[in-house]
């Protein structure tokens, strides 16, 4: 698959290795190119400077062809811009997002576009891991 | 289940909420008593101010009666030694704990205290989502 990430913290540098070992191409993007160092070394996909929520850097990116888009900055907002424009501007089959504030993200999943909180599923994991205990 | 977390973050507070509608007895501590205003206004059991890695704190929360510690401050190094507490000195007979850094998870997990990182465990919930689209 093709896969584009905006967003090269922790979460997005780790995945965007998860999928470069799958053999996936993957393309990631960051304004600040520093975070690129968080890549593994052997990571073979294109790292590209540049904004997430900017068409001609989608379409650097190779948007146009893409399977997949996630987009996991630390800004909920640009989050939810980029999957906006992924989705509808260039129609990325699969698109998913990552939102901070639950609240923000009920809204948004009811526009159509899958949004993830990580408070939200590290808590149940949580919860899941203590009441294991009764059983 | 008596349960005691230390952190009222977005996490912490989260949880506690959803341990409490089950009926489990809920202990959250947190240095910073605004943090509690995170906490569902629903919210049974008891917020009390103090440092999870203060013996007499932990007292208070009445960790020797605990079940579960769950150590979920934004601080690696102030929920391993609370966890190490928990477990070593008072027994707790489940201790999880939140590791940002996967490097220093994995040594602590070898420590025999169950540590989880968001970072790690999200990046792998994306990829899953991600990986789907192609069955």
């Amino acid at each position: 698959m093709n896969i584009v990430i905006m967003g090269c913290g922790r979460v997005g540098a780790r995945l965007a290795g998860l999928l470069d070992i799958e053999g996936h191409s993957v393309t990631i993007l960051d304004t600040d190119t520093y975070s690129f160092g968080k890549l593994p070394p052997e990571f073979a996909g294109t790292a590209l400077a540049g904004d997430g929520m900017d068409e001609e850097t989608l379409k650097k990116a190779n948007i146009e062809k893409a399977d997949a888009f996630i987009a996991v900055t630390d800004v909920d907002n640009h989050n939810i811009m980029a999957a906006q424009i992924a989705k509808h501007l260039f129609n990325v089959p699969k698109v998913i997002c990552r939102i901070y504030d639950p609240m923000r993200r009920e809204l948004f999943s009811s526009l159509g576009i899958e949004a993830l909180s990580p408070t939200t599923t590290f808590a149940q994991m949580l919860k899941d891991k203590i009441e294991g205990v009764e059983e």
